[in-house]
């Protein structure tokens, strides 16, 4: 049965009220860094601006706003963070002018409407926890025309990944799970004279969903890759629909162009998001953050390995083509569900094909 | 916030729906051996029975009890897991007999009442899960005067343990928290001008209570033990009443006996339950289920153990008395939450005092 949408929300803010899984985020320091680069060396952005706090957690975004020299910050947070952002704000002084109300965003009034939204709302694979979908809610409800969101774009990239350990790992535990199986059915007809044959099939389904079919948070290198990653999706966060993220229409499509002779075990999945400002309100200082592979340290978001089982036989200058539907799940719409099939091949021919389905859980 | 008990079910039940999970507590020799040999060790108990199995998953207990002899068994189970229990029933070639009812117990309508319960209810601790409830809702709705309960009776024990490495890494992982606390508030200050000092102690007890205020999972084995195991709250299931389980009146008590010159670092808590039918319908081969420490296998309930920070010092001789206030958490009612203080000395002459508050999560 599919829970009530109160379940999801419980769940999902559950964690957000607690201080060390505030500090985990405040502490990647590529994320945090990039917030404070986009918002404080861009002052021109937010002197004098009446600005929005989606999800302000500790307020650690509204703070910067405030450095930057925003006029009024209204922090909207659903949690009990609030009580500790709020005084957390008082202890810098800056109570005269960020405003903490606790809440959720789709629920609460502001005095009035503002001129920029300032959120960290991305989750695992870009989408993952479907805090977006409060932020474009939030836009709707109280950006003015004209008005900038920081980050102002998201885009969505999928790469392939030749040798991945983690994916060779799964297939084994998945195979050891055959042989759990004959033990199991073996010990409970023995002992209890019961013969459990009939949920064999079922048993393996849940198995391969539970090892194959979920995706795997991963640190790669670039080196891991055997291709350069390509967009899957891109957002302008000023004009996304809440119908554009539900993505039931239409899959996303994207082509990877493969670099060498090489097995393809999987794909990853990675975002950035850019903090451009709007037309009205650009940002001078165009800022970056990014989850690509990297040879520094990672961000927290790593990337979301998919595995192909068995790999795929890639030739160089081949091309993977894949078409991806985006979905949520049905058990809980904060996580998410790709059906994908893939193609390789070059020149018009297409050597493999592949049909399959991966959770992000 | 208090989320609604619909999140606390719907939490709940999702584990139950998957098959690794019911396989885990069938792979539990002691567990399902016990169920198994209370059940058709008894056919006296069963012969032409109405049976009534509450929970009954992928219904092995149901399987046991036609085995035994019964003449109908409803067996009621909440989850999915009930379209699964009904197709291992019918490969036993016992759909004549066992009736697969998909429901809750609370809410579930049976043509007739029922001679015999049996359930499989206990959770770690005894009573985290708070499924002990459906029972005794169960049988003040089904069960016929004069029938019997498998099992009939069941008793929480605390036992004083000496050294625990377990307790001293929790104390180490806490102990760093308070550098990691400096660590991130230095680097907040000097790379975003921000101060958190104001969250410290907030920080800490959150720490606190994660790592030194929660039950472990462990399998001591007997040599750990200073003293042996004292009945802290004995069940009568067929008297015992829902207000009993809540226990918000009155405090359990026990008083444990300490055998040598030690250090106490904790206690563990264990549960036994035991299958002695009813006076009407008592059963002729009586059996035990017991989680105690043990150097076999342990069953998959190991035991809980909490921690006293710093250790307690002993004495042989010495009694540690406890007195306990078993409560369910505000935030999830399936949870736990002991409310203790404890003395420690010989001769009416109390050498230690404690009191502590513990989750069991
Ligand atoms: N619809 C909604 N309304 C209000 N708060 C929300 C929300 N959805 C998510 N949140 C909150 O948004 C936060 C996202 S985490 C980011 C916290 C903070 N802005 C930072 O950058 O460090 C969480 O604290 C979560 O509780
Ligand atoms: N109130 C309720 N009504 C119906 N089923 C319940 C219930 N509370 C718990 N359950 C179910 O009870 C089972 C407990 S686990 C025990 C399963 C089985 N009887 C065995 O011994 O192997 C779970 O499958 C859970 O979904």
């Amino acid at each position: 049965g599919k829970p009530p949408d109160a379940t999801d929300n419980a769940n999902y803010f559950c964690e957000y009220a607690f201080l060390y899984h505030q500090m985990d985020m405040l502490e990647d320091a590529h994320r945090t860094g990039a917030y404070f680069n986009a918002i404080t060396w861009n002052p021109a952005s937010f002197k004098d601006k009446v600005v929005l706090d989606v999800g302000a957690g500790t307020c650690i975004l509204s703070i910067f706003a405030a450095k930057a020299g925003a006029k009024e910050v209204f922090a909207v947070e659903a949690t009990d963070m609030a009580i500790r952002g709020r005084k957390i704000v008082e202890a810098q002084g800056m109570g005269h002018i960020i405003k903490v109300l606790q809440g959720t965003v789709e629920t609460v009034t502001l005095p009035s409407k503002v001129d920029v939204i300032i959120s960290e709302w991305m989750g695992y694979l870009l989408l993952r926890e479907s805090m977006l979908d409060s932020v474009l809610i939030a836009r709707d409800r109280f950006l003015k025309p004209g008005g900038a969101l920081f980050p102002s774009h998201a885009t969505l990239y999928l790469a392939p990944v030749g040798a991945a350990k983690a994916c060779r790992e799964k297939q084994q535990s998945f195979d050891g799970e055959r042989q759990h199986w004959e033990d199991f059915n073996g010990t409970m007809r023995k002992w209890y004279g019961t013969d459990f044959a009939c949920m064999r099939d079922e048993f393996l389904e849940e198995q391969r969903k539970y090892y194959l079919q979920t995706g795997m948070f991963v640190n790669l290198s670039p080196k891991q890759l055997v291709g350069d990653g390509s967009p899957l999706l891109r957002l302008d966060l000023l004009t996304a629909t809440l119908e554009d993220l539900k993505g039931a229409d239409k899959p996303c499509t994207c082509s990877m162009r493969i670099s060498k002779d090489t097995q393809i075990e999987g794909f990853v999945g990675y975002f950035d998001v850019d903090f451009s400002g709007s037309k009205e309100n650009p940002a001078k200082e165009e800022v970056q953050l990014t989850t690509a592979p990297t040879t520094e340290t990672a961000t927290h978001w790593g990337q979301q390995l998919f595995g192909f089982y068995p790999p795929l036989q890639a030739r160089s200058g081949d091309t993977l083509k894949g078409t991806i539907w985006i979905k949520r799940q049905k058990k809980n719409h904060r996580l998410l569900h790709l059906e994908a099939s893939f193609e390789l091949g070059q020149s018009g021919q297409v050597r493999d094909k592949r049909e399959d389905s991966w959770f992000v859980d």
